[in-house]
């Protein structure tokens, strides 16, 4: 059975896994005021070019998401995202559980939100009996694997603040973004060009875990008050600062990141060259072949996946595929050499 | 430096750290569906002798408490608490922020509720013009470590009953309620006695987690909808699963809370022998030693601890010093030592 | 200048107005128990002959969706309304400000929903990472003047209950829509097939105030406490009672609604016979033409409208005008007269 | 039988129901956009000296308090208030509703804040594991008819300045604060004192409303997409404006109040006259006598009133008698006719 069902089935690097074991009898404070979280945001400031950021880190993604909405928002205002945005499809309706309306915007199948779409949707909202949009938030990877380019992120930045527009990333998958071919982005543009943004520990080689960098000061402050409020600090805080020292150690971090994209690049190769065809092509480590429904039930004896929807083609299935730090080349082979014909 | 601030200051037991290992590479399915959660579930019902309840595992203290008080209650719905209880003045207002009241009782220093001071509390809420009180949220031990005995609870549980209120208990510190000296519940008890509890993980030898047992088959259900959505749910959930499993396993679990309070003893024993009085005599880990303000820049020199508050005594202050499952007796020993005279 | 902007631009029907200053110095009990409300209330449930049904009095539809909404699900519940419906166009994000998600569905120009819209619709929820479908959000009439028919109603209510989803039904119009010449449906046929309706005075000869019905005993209980609390109680309360009590007497709250709808379709075949097309042949009091653009400074001049949006023809705009109780057959005759070609 | 009862038994002074009906056919633009809020919102800014303010009108006293603590604040802000706060023992749970904590002080009878209360309080919110304090909520005349000073008004507006704490001032017996013995504050006063303050219309006159005055700048803005979010928004909003305008001219306002304030006077003078003492000597309409609990039931016959609670003697009751604009000199001198001794 080869598991390519999502990018969390596995748990931690073996050297995240040291790093907490070596912190296990420390003797820590709580709550994220130790040295390892210190150091960890403070390694985070450096790679990011931005010492005037605040770094925070959150148990997970759909906390990191809510609980910055949450905190960046007045009540009356709303957030556009991708119609296939996390917070939109896969979230329970937790952004709107903290009374924020979600603004969905038809994005393609990449996922990527541009200006056009946003200011397409904006007169509308002039009308003062809606929500008034303030927030922008956009995933790099985005929910079908998209990836952003520097000329796009520094268009949808501009079109933010010409509006009065919060630009908030989700970096779930944001080592796999940043390591993409289709990738011209650093971590310094993300906080040049961005107004918050996080970097994803549960997908990429941490047991769980995100490192939240508040860029913009006016979004700075407070944020462990509510962090705390909406259950998102965890006691043993260092638990975090560790991972993520252990990850942005060596590289390490990206080194786990590429590998992923480069499992699911072979992957995608593969069933290409199998003639296959896909949703989209994606540049990271989700991929989105199109399949007869016929042979489900075979894929389903072979490997783990996810069906992602109904295809445009009759009696054809999107399923995702996802590579992680724990993929071996053998696996993508052995699914590879196992997978029927289209 | 003697580390009594808390009982979070260290990792998890060798034990659970190894379970945490063996599962690293196993490749689980996501969010808690696993073998491991549904192991440690079992195991939860079989010890609570109560096999019609649904075993939920959330992330973390606060999380459990507001997300089970918002799935249980309708918006104008509130809940009676200790003035002193977890909800009320730790968590910066988690229960107020999904919508519901908090009405404070005060209990004495021991920190537990009465049918007494809830029927004293009850009539004024026949006034249609503020909230129903529906909940009685109590801890076990307390915030001041006090134990409930049988007679207690069963006292509690039937004034619920005859109310229409639900009794919720957060267990943060089941283990040294259940295995303190001044205890007769059992795990059974608890699940005949109110309609929702929780087994502490993260006080007691876990990394992280917290077991809520559902009991009430009116509260089951959807519930992992409302985990979701408020953030309490772990990508590889998996994780908590296999620390309850380990920590359920032979014991260890009680084990490690006897080990916590024995160590509180003997320091309570020796500070007593010394000549201090305290707070409220505990039966549980954590203990309340009343110190003149002259010897707290001494006592910080020396330990970790927390001011709890002003003593009733002029120049006095009420300090807190916690033991935990990674105390030794030389910590206690060696900290008896060096303690000043009151 | 003739007003067609709203049926909300005039204040009340002068027997409305006389049974306010007629209770003015009574000395009524406050929040609504007193005798207009009961005597209104009494009337209201024989008229639906739901004997068994509570009814509570509001200031206004928007507090009236939200709280009903509020009262009647748990917070991992979601909404499905058209996406044209009040609370999701109209509301400033009042529904998600109260914690939970609308899941609009693509109703057709006449803004109502269908059995095949929820079904299809439905089985993406099956997915617990997701809000479930609770509630159904009806208007009648819908935003675009659409009237349901009893089959319709029927099927509705069938499917709704087929899918445990409770069907609540926005009667902001009701007037209009009852008395409309496509309606064959009544108020028992309502109280039957729906969980809670609302018959809606503001828009129909009161100065303001909807009577909520609650027909299932479920939503029955404490809803005056969420309707304290969400802002929806008049201190003096039977304003909202003498209102109804006028209204409802002597057939008067359909008098005026059938006045609104004769004069609205006497105004759409004035159009229609100088070559106007509409967004939607409407049945009620809203009617939709389809203006060149060229004319609207025109139109600006004559009379009080709004616009629609776009329509499908390129430099054409779809308008709203609308008649209410106090439009007269001469406002009709004077518009039709200056009214430019098409 | 007597009323006094509350301030809200009778429905609106002569000169403003004339106001509605001269209103009622006129037109008006919808939700507050027509020239009797303008003019009314313009007046008030005259009257208070303070034309940068933004007027808004809202329906009643527990939408006035909501919306605005929720405009005003970020997630995690608390509230100051008097224990007996309107906020906190009469709405139902409506701040909490929006998601914010109320931190209730312990105030004298008179129901006052003091910066020695608030000062008292501030440290422990230090702790960022709790919510921040960041509004005090004032009433004038409070609960008990208590009224402020300008020393004191001075003194905590100054104490609010100094800790960064948002003043705002419930005046929903606002008319009879400033128009009592007691008084020394004016609306200019409250203007450049307080961030925020309302004039409350419905215990004063109006059938209903309230004219929130936002003076502090950062607190304009989007004020209406949350007034329309929170229902507090009325269709025909004019209604509201049109009552205001005629409260407003001649001085009328503060002549009901003066005379609410006589009353409430001479009927606590007399019953000092029969012997009986009070919970509190209250300078404005309201006022509470401590009678026997044997003459109750003699009481309910003559008289209605409501009881405040029990009374430090024993067998002894806080009763609450309310003069309003309706009450006659007549109704003062029958009821102290027929009061029975002490």
């Amino acid at each position: 059975m080869y598991l390519f069902r999502n990018d969390y089935s596995f748990g931690a690097h073996p050297k995240v896994l040291e790093a907490l074991s070596a912190s296990n009898l420390e003797g820590n404070p709580g709550y994220g005021f130790d040295p390892h979280c210190e150091a960890a945001a403070a390694r985070i400031k450096e790679l990011c070019q931005a010492p005037q950021a605040d770094v925070q880190f959150l148990i997970g993604g759909t906390s990191a998401n809510f609980t910055a909405i949450a905190a960046f928002l007045r009540p009356w205002e709303g957030v556009f995202c991708a119609q296939t945005g996390h917070v939109n499809g896969h979230e329970s309706g937790a952004v709107e559980a903290t009374g924020h309306k979600l603004l969905p915007l038809e994005a393609g199948p990449d996922g990527k939100l541009t200006p056009a779409l946003i200011e397409a949707a904006l007169p509308a909202y002039e009308d003062i009996h809606l929500v008034k949009p303030r927030l922008v938030y956009i995933s790099d990877a985005t929910e079908t694997g998209g990836v952003y380019t520097k000329a796009e992120l520094e268009a949808l930045s501009a079109c933010c603040r010409a509006h009065d527009l919060l630009l908030f990333l989700d970096g779930a998958r944001l080592g796999c973004a940043l390591t993409s071919p289709a990738n011209d982005l650093t971590l310094p543009d993300l906080a040049r060009l961005t107004d918050a943004f996080y970097i994803g520990g549960t997908k990429n080689g941490a047991l769980m875990g995100e490192a939240l960098v508040l860029v913009n000061p006016a979004l700075q402050g407070d944020f462990f008050r509510i962090k705390k409020q909406r259950g998102a600090v965890l006691a043993k805080g260092w638990l975090l600062g560790a991972q993520f020292e252990a990850l942005l150690k060596d590289d390490l971090y990206f080194q786990l990141a590429r590998h992923s994209n480069d499992m699911a690049r072979k992957l995608q190769d593969g069933l290409k060259a199998k003639g296959y065809s896909f949703l989209f092509e994606s540049p990271s480590n989700q991929i989105f072949p199109i399949v007869p429904d016929a042979i489900l039930p075979e894929l389903e004896r072979i490997c783990a996946f996810e069906v992602w929807g109904a295809a445009p083609e009759a009696d054809h299935t999107v399923i995702r595929l996802v590579a992680s730090f724990a993929t071996e080349p053998s696996d993508v082979d052995g699914l590879l050499n196992e997978f029927p014909l289209p």
